[in-house]
């Protein structure tokens, strides 16, 4: 199935000059969107991925059913003030300014093998920070899957040293 | 399997007075998370429901496997400015002041039988909002599922009319 048939480019969104990726063709056509999830958990599961870790909020539409296909456990990791118990947090660089991430304490288990899910790889920073959080509580990264990869923006060698996938590139 | 015993009761979070459900022991467990997507399941093929519809952020954890499960296509609901292409939009009142939806004019098509999936109903605002995006292009609401029903706060008087259906009740 060619995937990227699936995605809606859109002139000038957020702002001039930025072509969107609008990924809910895609999951408005249920084989798309179950192509998508089998084709992850195919990825997921050569690498012995015990539990899937989804930044929010796209990468929770991805990650969750992944969890749910693979039968293994989700983390989801917040913007700062939404997860109410203990967190541990990490910083990144946004192009103006700061932003951080959120994850529980008591979400990775030492030792557990992690897959990290997100619908997009920009620049890279919100899942190297995930990244990151995982490692800190002992996980191991196993993989970061995307749905779409903006190629140009070498999000890659933000990423360099992890197992980047992803199943279509502009 | 008694689900109530996943959810983690945070007391004064966010504020001081709340007792904040925390699902997240809920999605680290892999059979109670299967479980309670399994029984959301059985209950939306039993309304022979043909799309699922989620209100970000935490409609869409259980919305996504809901779909990809049932087979079906998923249709994100969003804060504004977050859906790229043209959209209908439906105002909600809250505490103070007034907030809205949006929902893609292309998301439903006319007679589609939907389930609108939610983490937890507290007053109904942003479902009755949903519910009314569905209608207004067209989509027969045949349920509103949640993983958590607050009773006291009597969401099901806003949502009156409409199938509502919670797996765990406090």
């Amino acid at each position: 199935m060619d995937l990227k048939e699936k995605i809606r480019v859109i002139p000038d969104f957020p702002e001039k000059g930025v072509r969107f990726k609008d990924i809910t063709p895609l999951l408005q056509d249920k084989n798309a969107f179950k192509y998508t999830i089998d084709k992850m958990k195919e990825l997921a599961e050569s690498l012995n991925a015990d539990v899937v870790v989804g930044p929010e909020a796209r990468g929770f539409i991805f990650g969750t059913p992944l969890s749910y296909a693979m039968n293994v456990g989700f983390v989801p990791v917040r913007k700062p003030g939404k997860l109410p118990a203990e967190v541990i947090r990490q910083e990144y660089s946004l192009e103006y300014g700061k932003d951080s991430l959120e994850m529980h304490k008591d979400a990775i288990k030492p030792g557990q093998r992690v897959v990290i899910i997100d619908d997009l790889l920009a620049t890279g920073g919100t899942l190297l920070s995930t990244a990151k959080l995982v490692e800190k509580l002992g996980g191991e990264v196993v993989g970061i899957f995307f749905l779409i990869e903006l190629t140009y923006l070498k999000g890659r060698d933000t990423l360099k040293g992890y197992n980047v996938e992803s199943l279509i590139k502009f």
